[in-house]
């Protein structure tokens, strides 16, 4: 386990679909750093995708400066150790990783590992997927027991963990006393 | 944005298929009002529509003023403005929007204009609808954007905002002040 | 209304797919006894799931005492009364029972009567499947209604409800003082 520290800290913002997580985060962090660091995973396939990275990227304005890293999450955090970051968003990162054929187990514990090296606030974004009913589909299914894994251990790395609900935040694990 | 009022209060339920968020909602409108008026939006197109209203209605009893409206919801709210009211529920009235092609942005203005208008209680019942895997059919992902937009739009006008979870009730946002 | 106690006790545990709920349940269990009884209600029927029983298996480790019951599960909760029992889980025990062809509403009826009677703590372990987007397929829509249904059933009979999220507890129902 990783030293407790109060500050530099690492939160996990989590929520579904349209939930205004992205939103949530994007403001504390604008509360933190005059020139934070957004990084997106997206794979900018899709016109659906571009659009909604499109219209991110109108939302959060000049100031941030953004890296687009649809893999090497790990290698990006590394360059920015010192930055205030938003991470958006670790499912498509994840599904990214499945699609590409790399070992996750092992992506995750990098990531773990890197999130303890963190120097300043870090934001992670995060979707809930498993509330729903079990798809059908085996690799939605398997892709739903991957991602239920990598919150847990993500979660567990965070010293704050968020739940956004129709853009309200519940705070589900508080950061502790050093 | 409305000035903000303790009473009359707009107050926003959710919760997933069968939460128990339609039945928390009449509880607390019967605490506050002995004739309270009860929107359905459902169209009852198909049987097992027609068995589950059959079963709300028979619940609620003969106490309360029932209004069948599947797409001008603004419209009622406007006439019983005075009223306490139950809206069952915001996601059906969105699906009718969406199959009757309606301008949805244009139509979730409007409600969220007349809502600031109420002078009673109004309940609005919605789905948590994004939670889980992202389906794989265009017009489901499509509708689960634009339900979680809704609720993110609706929980911004409510004072309070309830999730329900298996019949308990979590308050996400508290009434502020005047 | 069964007579309010605050111990022995009933603990629903909720969550989705992979939220770390049976391994909350497990470790409060062990915090109450050194040889509680864990049943499992999966029908190891497919690899995948023999994989997992196996799995949660290892990590439970040789103190348990382990029933597999896919079906007669309030008989099996009557055999041991005054352990501390883990049932996991009451999803895959719905599951059977529909397939089955049991009468769904008469079972938990008993459950629920069952409940009452224990001299132990319980603790049941169940998935939150409707938040997601309602599925097309007519069965799955039904199954996700019966088990919003049964989770209501039964925290309104537990003592406690606990909802997991990223392997995070958050109280959702604490105990009535006697």
């Amino acid at each position: 386990m990783a030293t407790k520290r109060a500050l530099p800290a690492v939160t996990l913002v989590l929520g579904g679909t349209r939930s205004g997580k992205s939103l949530y985060a994007e403001r504390c962090i604008k509360n933190i750093s005059q020139q934070p660091v957004y990084i997106a995973t997206a794979e900018p396939g899709d016109p659906e995708m571009i659009k909604r990275i499109k219209r991110h990227r109108e939302r959060r304005g000049s100031s941030w400066q953004t890296v687009e890293e649809s893999i090497d999450l790990v290698g990006v955090l590394k360059m920015h150790r010192k930055s205030a970051i938003l991470v958006d968003c670790l499912t498509l990162w994840l599904t990214n990783l499945i699609l590409a054929d790399y070992d996750v187990e092992e992506s995750l514990s990098k990531l773990a590992l890197e999130l303890r090296q963190a120097e300043g606030s870090v934001f992670l974004v995060s979707n809930e997927v498993g509330s729903g009913i079990m798809p059908e589909n085996a690799l939605a299914r398997k892709f739903c027991d991957v991602a239920g894994q990598m919150n847990q251990i993500i979660a567990s790395e965070a010293a704050s963990v968020v739940l956004v609900t129709a853009g309200i935040p519940q705070l589900l694990k508080v950061p502790q006393e050093v």
